[in-house]
């Protein structure tokens, strides 16, 4: 099944490249860049041992492709999407394009949305909402912040009060993407903590909005995301309050049974915490959570790497989805430790 | 004037070594340690240009000592501390022996205070509670999470509902000492990140109490802790609900008000948030913060370095105020960047 | 083909059975340990997604088993080796148990080789010296330094004086294994880098014997190691002097003529040097070489993942050449970047 | 004393307000920068806790300047300071620009030298080239890695063939500047290690000078840096043959002699390699050697803080040799750790 990435430039499309590597269907036909267009891939991405050609990126390059994925700005994907969908491919965006409702896309990006009629598109978590994926034209890809809150806050459903989340984001560097800038210099990142974007960033609405879906109960939720010292991996630290008269006695077997059968989720025993070494470079999230009888709240706590489950593995997992192919094939489950 | 340390083989001592070679006034005379007594010092902090022994700790040792710092367990400050009161000293502890009342002493760390007649003692965050410090015989230096958690708070006292505080804690590595325990192997702990010891760190009450003492109002807290992969910084992002009706107009100026003056705390514009790069090796906390309307929350961040302003640097402003001398002396504001 | 794995609680063993997860014939049968025999995998390694228990380290339990990996220290290799291979067992040692020959083993390591008549064994390094590994019934897998180091050296044999060697190590941190020590607590080696072991590490005979091999003339050579804060990745950077009259022309296509069809080496460009990241997870090299015509010396440096091409993935290289099969199965070559 | 600094925007000014900060007699009364001119000193550096303006470069802003340093470009040093010490400022250069001669300059760099009669200034190494500096107009500051390899080398001169060096630098990132470049996004240069710049970085030159000068026999060395993932810190490792019949028995005691009442330099133990960790913040050099009888080669191990000792510390010294002040004024020798 042939298959085709744009943004081939960007650390998304690279680990689409390195994870397709090894799919037992999907082959890599045409990979797209801008600025890169016309590099060979060796020269972007040593680790990737390819040297075929970076192609521009324009809807015609993919005839033939089957599934094309959109590792681009949310603009360009914006623009791609609707000409690929119409030549028959299959799309996939890791971008927030198509995440959020057109009103909320308005709202949180300060534009109107420039392809509203195909927003939100059925959303790329296969473990919540993968009813939605078979046979899907466009998936949204969930954004890395919002797969770890989603996951951590999934199985509480039901359980807490919708309007007293708190989610707290901490990234490794690699989230921030590839592009220069003075934040991501090294001297100044490596060794350094601190938070940025809140309460503004876009994954905020995202989060709410699946998190809604799943309660049933519309609310806001207050996201802070933090940059971390490290280039890959990612925790989601989320913390509600339990209903009234709810002791918390079901909380770990609510999560253990809502990941019952999962090949991607594993929930921690009670006492643990999830660490990002044990999933960099898998598809993996490691899921703990504990109940506060005292304060009346839950914390559940997910770690991932961003790269992988917060981004090209997730989208990859969708892919199979949508084509119909085993959801787990192309992915590592184990990860690359120390 | 004279002063004593015991704990001289830990990061705490090592750290109050550091600051005092460039105090005006007090002079290490005597640095004891427990299993690495009589070891030269030059031979455990090859950092430090000091040759002198460490001494075994024994309350004679600082006989003629105006002042003692204690950056020992719990346990052996608990013991410490009476007789070295008794032979006169002034007592700085940095442990958690003498932070919380005897009852939640005994409720967080499952024993009896081995002193209770001395606990809580004139807790020395000297920007929220320094009117108890001049003359003090004995203070408890803060928990450096609490430290952090406490100046993004404080200014929030009155503003906003008790019950509803979220604090999240990020840490430095050497906020974990200098024990070897496997998940302090730097092949496991550089790169990671994970949360730990929620919901019962031991921090949780000092920063519930203390909170309390601010607000009038006592309330549970949610705090959970995570190591991230750097030696040094600390920082805590809170988060509250602003009480009905207020639209946190004054918010930020209330931080602004709060801490006029402090040589020590930063109050950074509207739409910036703090990073630990910026304080390392120094004894500063600079604190952003944020209303967000929407969900009628705010959301305060504290960086700091844990070794200084969470530890050492913090006791020896405390001592500073105790001793009469200037609050300012030789505590660094200056970072070390990058 | 069933394998079995002794020292399963280092990073060696987790490092095989997370490359072996994805070999296409060779099946993991039994995983031995020695303290940690008894626990499950899981346990010990959460990264790898196994839960089958870790046996005691007993010949009797390789039975049935076609090849056994010893990750073992020394001493356990050079007890272990002799009834595996008398039981039928091919037997491949990641230890410096049978690289050198028994007299420079005594030299070094300061006791008589406990089993001699099997030292030297055939040398695991399949670029340089291959053709002694089908069927062979011991392999002594290659240090890590060594394999960088002689990649780097080998194409020099016959262009430069043999004598003039020098070698400068550069390892990431789980070179110096998984054990707890002071100089690996994270606080202490997070940010540091320091020379050590130099000149008496163990690695110097066996990179003098196997460039001695190469070049027929034996030599000493200086070999300096240093510890980089990073998990994984080495570099070993070798210069010598190029033989009088030699001018350097062909000192680069010496290298690409070398190593033309080795599915794991990559020789750069003239005037690019190797990095680390472009390795790590992958059983790849990265070879620059340079001539400084002015000083008549040439400077060679070889990037490698200290865990795969260094230790475990070249063991596995070196096995399916033992075994007949592909020498690339189960070997990654896209490294897992950034 | 009123004193200038030119590249306040670039890390060795923001290294030089660090330090004078604490300098006794030294105040810093002009502050310039190029691009960022105009802007507070706290929006560029807000770990200074300084809010004065950077002005712009021109030499009438340090009218009335006792001493200025520049801490620039080569190029722009070359054209500010003639015109600085014609208005009677003594000049401390942090550049590149004064440190060879004109002829290796033109070498080294690919252009005439742009204000040769005054090239090469004296050598502000103060232990080795110390003489030379008290009231000298202007003062050649050495580079980073030269420093380290001279300090590690000096006591070798009449000991070892001063043909027969090699020198291994290995850097922390602030070495290369707080310029946006690829190579140093921090998703890429954290974790990442290489060799980069030989055999033609600017700085072997300044090695073989400033050793030729010691030995009185020019010769060539060869020289490799590598990039190294921490922040600060600087190792040269740097081995020589020693001359034919010397058995280097009195090698350690040639450097605890040459060294011997030198504040800022200390030689270790034999058997002990010097680490960054111990000299971060300060302007510290630690050196290990070792002699190996074997090979006959010696080995000298140097680690600097290369913004400290390896830049800004070491200008701050030599400036206060020129000034005529004590030579320790304002410069830590007690290290940040961990």
């Amino acid at each position: 099944m042939d298959i085709g990435i744009v943004g081939g430039s960007g650390y998304g499309g690279a680990e689409l490249l390195r994870l397709l590597a090894h799919h037992p269907t999907f082959k890599v036909r045409t990979v797209a860049a801008g600025s890169q267009a016309g590099r060979r891939l060796d020269e972007v991405w040593p680790h990737l041992g390819r040297d075929d050609l970076l192609v521009a990126a324009e809807a015609g390059a993919y005839l033939g492709c089957a599934l094309v994925f959109l590792a681009t700005p949310h603009g360009v994907s914006a623009e791609l999407a609707p000409a690929l969908i119409e030549a028959g491919c299959h799309v996939v965006d890791l971008s927030g394009a198509f995440r959020l409702s057109a009103d909320d896309f308005e709202a949180w990006y300060g534009e109107p949305h420039p392809a509203a009629r195909l927003t939100p598109a059925p959303y790329g978590l296969p473990e919540l909402f993968g009813d939605d994926l078979p046979g899907a034209p466009l998936v949204a890809g969930p954004g890395c912040y919002p797969t770890a809150a989603l996951l951590a806050l999934a199985p509480l459903a039901g359980l807490v009060d919708p309007a007293t989340v708190v989610v707290t984001g901490m990234s490794g560097t690699s989230g921030a993407g590839a592009g220069l800038r003075a934040e991501l210099h090294v001297s100044h990142a490596m060794n350094n903590l601190g938070a940025y974007g809140a309460p503004r960033h876009r994954h905020t609405p995202e989060i709410e909005g699946h998190w809604a879906a799943l309660t049933g109960t519309p609310a806001p939720v207050t996201f802070t995301p933090h940059l971390v010292p490290m280039p890959r991996g990612l925790v989601c630290t989320v913390t509600a309050k339990l209903l009234d008269g709810d002791r918390g006695e079901g909380v770990h077997e609510a999560y253990r049974d809502r990941y019952a059968g999962e090949p991607f989720v594993t929930v921690l025993d009670q006492g643990e915490w999830p660490q990002t070494a044990h999933v960099l470079g898998a598809n993996s999230a490691r899921i703990g959570v504990a109940v506060d009888a005292r304060s009346g709240r839950v914390t559940a706590s997910c770690a991932i790497d961003n790269l992988v489950k917060g981004a090209a593995g997730q989208a990859l997992q969708a892919a199979n989805i949508v084509a119909g192919v085993d959801e787990t094939a192309g992915l590592p489950t184990v990860a690359v430790y120390p």
